[in-house]
Order: structure tokens, then C-alpha cells, then sequence
């Protein structure tokens, strides 16, 4: 079998199968996620073990301690894996809510319900939990899953994976054992021979780095939703309390910076510069950050006492400042000319993920949550809120920074897709 | 410059002018479509020479008369055009909805608010109404358009979009110019160069023939949003009422047999055949419609008076007809061995547009409704009501068979996207 009759027949069992997952009623997918959570904790050493063997050939080729770290899985991260699982299980149901309805002269009654999409394709590098996390949130709401990690955590997800259907076939007789399949091959070419199967798949989420994105969205001819890391802006407005303006800074920067909704730039209003940004740059130094700032905000810093800077240091910033996603301790600074020339920044060197203005000004909060082409705009408060978990949604696959499909944080009604459903008494058209 | 660089700069100037419409109020873009509709209808003169200029061109190359009518500006269509955009001027706004909201324990309040998708490529054939349809709607829906018509159409094309420009910014000074644009070549390379540039275009359409739109989904990097034609079922289930069953398939195919929400195959329920499918086949024999029957259904049909059978006849099914779409009177008939076989038949050969049950039975219909993927699914009626006009969207740029974005009829609030909402007093993660 070649490897795109491998892909195709994988696909086909897919979508097959998802057919038999849209007959289950809620409470049987919430009875095999219960089912998968127990198996998981009941074969943590089965688990362990096959992580082993993983982590003993990750060894061999040389993974960095980041990257075995990543791959590892812990007690803990098992426990995590089972504890997530039970959470999605106690969930709504995301299919079957009727999202519009209405009843046309000719008496039909239209209603638009949401109902699973199919067949899901996930991509993601070395982290064996995202397997059960992205498996589970998929078949809750409906969908086979196809799941291509990294190959250097093979043996993890494809014992992960066997744990769940087994599980799920034990607690539900004739569960369909295709509705979570793991790529059984790391050959590279198996991306692009499985985001061709335009007829089975219905959409593709990439997670992990820029690069793997890119790389995705290349070659898909599936839709994919693309969940890039952020470059995030916190502005703080002419009208911004100082106290505030600070305490929001320190928060978007420090509060977990190696993650996609922590702030990269910090903009100041030039005519609240001299008055806010002394402070602010204070306590971002005092937490250990290193400032990188435009010509004006180096003007204004270039007195602050150095004793006051703690392990932060201020540099001047280069123009690659501005699109940077550091995920680190390191801050893009910038003063600009007003809210106009702020939103004009943020769209510009943006990726739109999460904006966030400090003012007291509603109107100056409106223009720029309206125009900040974002997928979420923050009026006085941290960026570090978008978040599935955060916004009540209960669980996230990740946070789209698209615009077509979902916008921000995806939970499970994102992953859901629509239908009409049209009852008549024998009308016909006119 | 380059053809790259050229679609390069066409798109970031769409960009540009989709920052600008989106802090325009509905008020103002209800008076531009207003003043573009005045002004189609003042300088329908000018509309028809450009269109002559089309014409001749293609009398010279040769086209077909069908596709000369297709690229005629009648008055007649002169003045649909501009009545479609005061249609569209009368619309709400489809901006600026609240989708849901929130307030979070921590006091946050969230609202999901739909907003401007942004940059908007319209990819069609030989229709020029499409440019102003398309670019009407998208600009009341706050995005940029960017046009590809068919090469035969360009003049047309290009003289529309400029009275429809003109029109906005005498009515709105400063209107930004660049919101409706037509590719300004006719070079096939410009649709893969222009549906490269990912930072700067949001969406595309490719409305037309199926090759048409595989050739942009093949070559894209940005969204596509595909509108495939129908293959649409009728299936009328043993517990069928005869005289409905007759109607609604008449009607379904026959009403106006071109268009993609016609039906295509009729499935029977082997157990309600020998009852109901002779007189349903006699009424569509009558129609002039071809039947092409398998066993079965030839098996029943074969002693049915030929007098009955009007313009209409009746030949034995090929496997490729399961999946064609003729867009005339032809019929593919079929008989099924129940429910279960429908779905599968329906799911397995059907595009996923438009499929109806006939039932008296609720349990069969819940069945059929859940279980077909499809984007609209009918009990007890016609096909052909999968239609943004008839659905009560007001107008619609087409018919979605994806299920990423919008799925079946796409009118105003299916182009735009959302974006979440945050207000806060400081709140910061802890």
C-alpha cells in the first residue's frame, strides 16, 4: 500500500466511523470519556512504560532536557490527562443547540443546530498529554479524531490512544474503534498525503510552533485553523491610572510569560509618558525585565535610578522588536503619538490574538476595541485572560488566530459545525 | 513590478481600505449603497458600452451563445443590480451583534460581538452582476472586495466597480477607494499570486463551475469558502404519503431543474415502492423528465403505460449517474431497502447540499435529519428552499458546502467573523 492509499484508507475509516459517532446520544460519549479516564489512571504503568521507551530513544538521538522534559509523562501529568478527560465528560453538550429558528410565511420552521464536524485531523510536536486533551474535546463533541504528534512520542500516543478506544469499547459495546486513530508512520510525507483527503477530512488544527503551523497551512488543502502565538499589546492611554497601567503590565509580561496571551510590546501614550512610564518600566525591572525600547521611551528611562532595575536592563530596540514573540522576560517598549497611531501599531506588527488599552476614556476603549483587529480586545485588564478555561468555556484545544471557523479561545462549540434543519407539511416552491 | 508584487500591493491596499470601512457606521454605508444603485441606474449607458466591448471581444473569440447572454447587460439586469444593492442598504446590520456574553466570577465582562472580516477575493466566471451582488454585500458586511471576474467580462467588470466607487466617495468624502477593486489582468497567474498573500486577504469565494472552484481550493493559501453545486436527494420513506411524495419530487426537480438545490436522485423505500413509485415516476414522465432506474426501480416502472409517460422515458442507471449532477430534467431513481440505506446512499454519493425525507413517521425523519450530513436537511419538503431569499437572510452571495465559516446559504452575517469583548476594572490573572 502506498503511503497515500495508507492516508486515504486511514481518513475513510475515519469519517466511517464518525458516522457511527453522530448516533451516539451525549451521555454514551460522556460514558466512554469517564471509561478512558479510568483506564488511563487504571494502566499509568503501561503508560510510563511506553513513554519510557520514547524517552530512552529520545535520549539516543540527542533531545535536549527541554524537549525530553516536554515528553515526559509523570504521575502527575497522567493524573492530569484523566482529571481533563472527567472535566470535558461534565461539560454541556455542544451538538444539538439550536443556534437560530424561525418560521417562514409559507409555514416551514427552519432551525439551525449545531452538530459535529466529522472527521478532525490534529498536528502537534513532542507533549504525549495533547493526544488524550485534543481526543477527548474532539469526541465529545462528535468527531473521529486523527492524531499526528511528534514521532519522537510515538509509543506514548499510540498507547495512549489504544488505552481510550479500549476503554471506550469496553464501557460501550460497538463503540467505533476508528474514532481516534493515531498516524502510524513518521514519515513526513504522511502531512500532506493526509491533508489531501479533501473527501474524508473535514478540518485540520496544527498546534505547536510558527513553523510546523506554516508548514501545515502550506500544504493542507483541508481547512485548517491556525492557532499562531501572540504578539500582544498592552496601550496605555493618555487617560490610563498609573497604578493600574502597572499592575496590568507586570501581570501581561511576568505573570507566565512564555505563553501566547502574555503581553511583547508596551505602548505608551506620548503625552502620559513622562507621568506613567518611569513607574511602569520600574516595576518591570524589579521583575528581572529586560526593556527594549524605541528612542523616545529610552529618553524618558535614561534617569531611572539603576539601582532601581533589580535583574531587568533597558536596551534599545531594533526594528524585529516589534514583530517579536519573545515568550520570555523581554519587553518591546514603545511611545506613540496617540490611540490612532497606537491601533495603527498593533494591526500592523499585531497577531491578532489580545490587545488590551488602559484608559479611563469609554470612548477612547471603544475606538480601539473596535478597530484592534484582534480576537480578543481588553479594556483595563491583564491580556492574560484569553483563555478557554479563563472565558467559562470550560476546556480549550487552543486559541485560533484566525478568522474563519473560530476566533480566539476554541472549546468545544467551536469544534462544532451547523445544519439546517427545515420541517414542512408538503410545501414546495413557487 | 512583478505580478507577484503587483497582487502583493492590491491586497495590502484592500487591507488598507478595510481599516478604514470598518470604522464607517452602518448609516454611512447604507447612503453609499444607496448612492451606488443611483448611480448604476444614471450611467446604465456607460455600463452597456462597456459591456459591448465585452460583447464583441467575445463574438470574436468565439464564445457560445449561451455564454453571451450570461455576459449581456440588459437593461433588465442594469436595473436588478442596483435594486439589489437598495435591498442590501435595507438590511440590518450585521455588524455589531452581540453573539453571546458573560460576565466572569472575577467581574470581567465578555461579549462576542461580530465584526468586519476585513479582505474579501471574489473569484466567478461570466456573470458581471456578480461584481456588484458580491461587492455590495461584502461592503455592507464592512469588508474590502477584491474581483476576479471572467476575462470576457473585464471591461464590464471594471466599469461597474468604478461607478460603484465614484458613487461612494461623492457620497462620503474621503471613502477609501481601494474597498472594491478588480484585478486589473487577466492572467491566469495572478489567482494563485493574489491567494498567496495571506497577511493581507481573509477569505475567498470562488463562485462557478466545479472545475473553477477545485482549481482555486487547489492553489490557495488563504481560506476558501467553496460553493460546490448540488447533488440533492429526495427520499420518500415507506411511510410516505403518495400525493406529497408526487408534488414534493415534481417540485424538487422540475420547478427549475439548473440550479444546485434541485434535486438530482430520488431515493424509494423498497417497501412503499410498488405503491408510490408509479404514480411519482408518471408525474415526472409527464414533466419530460428521463429516469434513469436501477433494477428495482426499472423492475416497477416496466409495465407503466407509455401514454403516461409524456416527453419523459425511462433507462437503466449507470453507476456514475449516483453521483451526477445533471442540471436538467434527468433523474436518478433508486430503490433503498429503508432508512439506514437512504442515509448511507445519501451520505456516501451526495455533495452535502440539500436532501429531504418524506415521512409521516417523526422517528424516521429525526433519524434522517440527524443522521445526513448535510447542510440543510428537510422533512416534508422541497429541495429547492435552500436559498438565502427564501430562508429570510435577505440576499446571499452563495451557497456554502463547506462546513468551516458558514455552511449552506451565505447572506450578510455569515461574511463577517467576531471578535471577543473584554471590560474590565484592572483585573489581572493570578
Amino acid at each position: 500500500m502506498t503511503l497515500d492509499d495508507q492516508m486515504r484508507d486511514l481518513a475513510m475509516r475515519a469519517r466511517k466511523s464518525s458516522r457511527q459517532l453522530a448516533r451516539l446520544s451525549c451521555e454514551d460519549r460522556n460514558r466512554c470519556l469517564v471509561a478512558m479516564a479510568d483506564a488511563i489512571d487504571r494502566e499509568a504503568d503501561t503508560i510510563r512504560e511506553a513513554n519510557q521507551k520514547d524517552l530512552a530513544a529520545g535520549r539516543g538521538m540527542g533531545l535536549s532536557s527541554a524537549m525530553l522534559d516536554r515528553l515526559e509523562l509523570t504521575p502527575a501529568r497522567i493524573a492530569s490527562m484523566s482529571r481533563g478527560l472527567r472535566e470535558v465528560a461534565a461539560l454541556p453538550d455542544p451538538t444539538g443547540r439550536v443556534l437560530d429558528q424561525r418560521v417562514l410565511p409559507n409555514g416551514l420552521r427552519l432551525r439551525k443546530v449545531s452538530c459535529p464536524l466529522g472527521v478532525i485531523v490534529i498536528i502537534y510536536e513532542s507533549r504525549p498529554n495533547v493526544t488524550v486533551d485534543a481526543a477527548g474535546l474532539c469526541f465529545k463533541a462528535g468527531s473521529s479524531t486523527i492524531l499526528r504528534g511528534g514521532k519522537e512520542a510515538l509509543h506514548s500516543n499510540q498507547c495512549l490512544a489504544r488505552i481510550m478506544i479500549d476503554a471506550a469499547w469496553a464501557a460501550l459495546p460497538g463503540f467505533p474503534k476508528d474514532a481516534i486513530q493515531v498516524v502510524p508512520t513518521t514519515d513526513r510525507a504522511a502531512i500532506p498525503a493526509l491533508l489531501s483527503q479533501t473527501e474524508y477530512v473535514d478540518l485540520c488544527m496544527p498546534r505547536g510552533g510558527e513553523g510546523l503551523i506554516r508548514a501545515v497551512a502550506e500544504c493542507s488543502k483541508v481547512p485548517v485553523i491556525k492557532h499562531y502565538t501572540g504578539v500582544c499589546h498592552v496601550y496605555l492611554h493618555r487617560d490610563a491610572d498609573a497604578a493600574m497601567a502597572a499592575s496590568i503590565a507586570v501581570n501581561a509580561k511576568c505573570q507566565r510569560p512564555g505563553v501566547c496571551n502574555a503581553m511583547e510590546t508596551l505602548l505608551v501614550d506620548v503625552v502620559a509618558a513622562n507621568a506613567i512610564l518611569p513607574e511602569v518600566a520600574g516595576q518591570l525591572l524589579k521583575k528581572g525585565v529586560e526593556l527594549r525600547c524605541d528612542e523616545r521611551a529610552l529618553s524618558i528611562l535614561k534617569n531611572l535610578d539603576d539601582a532601581d532595575a533589580g535583574d531587568g536592563k533597558i536596551v534599545a530596540a531594533t526594528g524585529d522588536d516589534w514583530s517579536a514573540e519573545y515568550l520570555d522576560l523581554i519587553l518591546a517598549v514603545k511611545v506613540v503619538d496617540g490611540l490612532s497611531d497606537a491601533i495603527e501599531h498593533i494591526n500592523r506588527y499585531g497577531s491578532g490574538h489580545s490587545d488590551s488599552i488602559v484608559t479611563s476614556s469609554p470612548e477612547a476603549a471603544a475606538t480601539f476595541m473596535n478597530e484592534v483587529d484582534a480576537a480578543a480586545v481588553y479594556w483595563n485588564a491583564s491580556t492574560r485572560f484569553t483563555d478557554g478555561g479563563q472565558f467559562g468555556m470550560g476546556a480549550e484545544i487552543g486559541i485560533s488566530t484566525d478568522k474563519i471557523g473560530a476566533r480566539g479561545p476554541m472549546g468545544l462549540e467551536e469544534l462544532t459545525t451547523y445544519k439546517w434543519m427545515i420541517t414542512g407539511e408538503g410545501q414546495v416552491r413557487e
